[in-house]
């Protein structure tokens, strides 16, 4: 197994999340860096591309947090061997970070007036994305891809848990619940996972 | 092989092109469906995302453009077997999506003094991307990944033709041989692959 060290912002969301949890209830030993906010600024311009989630494999430094979901999925066996399976994998990845791409970029407004308006904006696009997510779920089952956990329904159930944070301002926290039921099920499923409840007691237990 | 259909617009260049370069220079079959600009309205609501290209696998329909590359690269041999070397290319294929991205929420924009300055504003964050992922290759060697073409290096080549096009306005067709020489690079030693020759011309003959 190689040497890993997975860094990504202080907190159980986001894009590096994803990866932690697969890791961790693969039983697979990594370096768990949390970055804080405060000390973001020094250390992006020494990031591969100004961001993280990054993963060091054997001091290789991988980017892009569907490109390091799928790496880690391999490792874990929680990424699909069939092809096409694979590709179900990817889609559901690559739409997600779409979605979370539009959240994002309303990250940095500072303005009151402009992130009310830039996140009522986003409520359209973000409907549309989580009823077209839905509508794939519904058509491939229980899960994402591969009639199983992957790392794509790891992402969705982290995506799924920010947007219902109440962290988004002007992003109403029941958005999936009201217009993505086979999405909100799914989220229930995977928290229910005993590896990802094992996962979360760890966490909690780690905090306290 | 499975049974594949390929839609995108009728142009080369976009998202959709890299497959259809890598199915033809494979010399896999699939059946080339070519929107025009006119005929995208309606077909929109009928696509998974609301966006094309998207493949058509045995009746089942992929969606999301590094999706699809993944998995006509896995069908042709353009994808890299080694996990990290396919996490190379996948994260290179990542980079270059989000500055696509970046280019494509202005190509919507009617008016010249918004488009010039949301394409002025672009100007920078392009010229990062492209510099970061100039500083990837130049670490790599001759090819993004795996020491030998992939759909990475397809990627990169449409891409680097798109942006050095001259249709995208305000946009300096010069840009990526002024700031990103090895990828200026790549998309020649791409250009001069015997089999995207070939490609080139079958696709100008039977343009003729």
């Amino acid at each position: 197994m190689p040497t890993l060290k997975l860094t990504y912002f202080d907190f159980h969301g986001g894009r590096g999340e994803p990866a932690r949890i697969a890791l961790s209830i693969a039983g697979i030993e990594f370096e768990d860096v949390r970055v804080r906010f405060p000390e973001w600024a020094a250390l992006k311009p020494l990031t591969p591309f100004g961001s993280i989630p990054t993963l060091e494999v054997d001091g290789e430094v991988l980017a892009h947090s569907n490109t390091i979901n799928r790496y880690v999925g391999r490792l874990t066996g929680l990424y699909p061997e069939d092809a096409l399976q694979a590709a179900f994998c990817d889609e559901a990845m690559d739409a997600i970070e779409e979605a979370t791409a539009l959240v994002s970029a309303t990250m940095g407004i500072r303005d009151p007036i402009a992130l009310k308006a830039a996140r009522e904006a986003l409520l359209e696009p973000l409907t549309r994305a989580l009823r077209n997510i839905d509508r794939r779920l519904a058509a491939r089952g229980d899960f994402l891809a591969d009639g199983r956990l992957t790392v794509a329904d790891l992402k969705a159930f982290v995506w799924l848990g920010d947007l219902a944070s109440g962290r988004l301002d002007h992003i109403p926290a029941n958005l999936c619940e009201e217009v993505a039921p086979h999405l909100h099920a799914l989220k229930g499923r995977v928290a229910d996972d005993p590896r990802v409840r094992g996962y979360h007691a760890r966490v909690r237990g780690a905090a306290t």
